[in-house]
């Protein structure tokens, strides 16, 4: 997994300090892959803390500062700031810089550098972490958030070879497992495994939080309740820009999910045994494997603490 | 919480050996609160198992044979089976024996026993743990599992006083923290904190296990996926006695959950980020503030390992 390439990078550009972009900073350092690391957010507390936890060696006053003489820059923003900080960072940009993106949908990280790069547009590498956890901000970063976990990168027909291979090597540094997918594929693929349920999670809470026993519910909400709408805690900000950037792909897997809903309660309403027991079996059976995969993977078995029941 | 009343029982018999009701045995030995616990269960190497396991120092041929002489029988069985069960030990009962249930639904537990108990009636007392875990079984069982969880009991306007005492005082032992509801409410509740989230979770598994891209969905889910959907992990058998006991209340609220995600969806497609940031902050807010409520009463920040982003 690691050191079998080494990232070797000089100088790493963070745009962005949060969770994936301080993260990703602890995880180089841990494998000793990276020189020096500057950084920029327009959150300044959150960019004097990086400091301060040593995320990162210094900070910049803006964008293309940070960015200046890096040879690796990774902008770990939300999606919708993605476009102005290629367009701020592109006229600063060594001739060998590579560029790479940590967004969750990658079409419209694409459009953007595309628009915005020019001569540095082929060795810009889109790239996905898929790994995370509902907190946020720098103080929640920590080293092994990509152990073992997937990094999806996108290149194009015209991205340069070099810039993926050093993408590639950057991120099994940081203990991920490197994977290269089309960007229909990915962001298809994302709207079914984590958009739609984000969308789902919050709408729940939403629906409860308005309800006329709100509070008798959330008093007895268990465990299970917790888990299923944990990721309804997610940045609020990074979401919406998600679910617009996908739309598309989300709205094609909420009408299936609505169609399945809808056969479920319909079997419900006639009092459909079997086909209530065949949906809740197999879901089972589908999800007891993922889990045992998981386990398999050394992902944990993400076990809650007693409560998850009825 | 604990001490204050003690369960003073010198023989339970608990119809039911799995995660319920061998915590609830766990715990109660854990109290010191109960002499003599025997049991039964349809499920033969669950039932030696839980002898073989100490949770439960005999076991009957049959559920009447185990109620014969208890003064406290739990009758912790899926809700589709407690009919036949009551009827089974009515007339084994002793003349003062307490009964009670586990059951996730009350009206139907409520219909059945008023149907079956005869004279020991006024001595049911409905009750429902509100804890639990998505694994089944006397080996998943914990003595800790009801610690600072709730337990509801819904008795009527005819149960016994002394009875309703007797249960509550045993929930303490076993770390609950009792409160008293109406049947109505209690199902309403539920159906909106417990079976929808299920019902969803079920539901989402089925639409992904049935997509095209099913591998790589399931290859790509994360930390986030991974804890919406643990509940899909739970007993098909007992959910799908859950929903068809309470499908009125989980019709309702579906419906309303439908509207909500109707409203979402058409958000997202005329592009209405407004509206979309509305739901998504206020549900991070009530999300967070149901955490900390949590960590407050000690039931742990039930927070996953890594992994559970976009």
């Amino acid at each position: 997994m690691n050191g079998s390439r080494s990232a070797g990078i000089e100088h790493l550009a963070l745009i962005g300090v949060g969770l994936i972009g301080g993260s990703l900073a602890r995880a180089l350092r841990r494998a000793g892959a990276v020189s020096r690391i500057t950084g920029f957010s327009i959150n300044l507390p959150e960019l004097e803390k990086a400091v301060e936890l040593g995320v990162i060696d210094a900070h910049a006053k803006n964008a293309a500062e940070t960015a200046t003489g890096a040879d690796m820059v990774v902008v770990a923003v939300p999606l919708g700031a993605m476009g102005s900080v290629f367009a701020e960072i592109s006229p600063a940009l060594a001739n060998e810089a590579v560029v790479t993106d940590v967004g969750s949908v990658k079409r419209c990280v694409i459009q953007d550098a595309r628009a915005t790069l020019g001569r540095h547009w082929p060795r810009f590498v889109p790239a996905h972490p898929v790994a995370g956890t509902e907190r946020s901000g720098v103080e929640a970063s920590l080293a092994q958030l990509f152990d073992r976990h997937r990094v999806v990168l996108t290149p194009l027909a015209d991205t340069d070879l070099r810039a993926v291979q050093r993408v590639a090597a950057m991120w099994e540094s940081a203990g991920a497992i490197v994977e290269r997918m089309s960007v229909d594929d990915h962001d298809r693929i994302l709207a079914a495994s984590s958009h739609l349920p984000h969308v789902l999670a919050y709408v729940l809470v939403q629906t409860l939080a308005t309800h006329a026993r709100r509070d008798d519910i959330f008093r007895l909400a268990a465990g299970g309740f917790a888990d299923f709408t944990r990721i309804a805690s997610s940045d609020p900000r990074m979401w919406h820009d998600i679910v617009l950037a996908n739309r598309d792909a989300i709205l094609t897997i909420s009408e299936r999910f609505g169609e399945n809903v809808a056969s479920l309660l319909s079997a419900l309403r006639s009092g459909d045994s079997d086909r209530i027991t065949a949906v809740f079996d197999g879901a089972k059976k589908v999800r007891d494997e993922f889990e045992a995969h998981r386990r398999k993977r050394g992902l944990g078995s993400s076990a809650p603490p007693p409560g998850a029941r009825p």
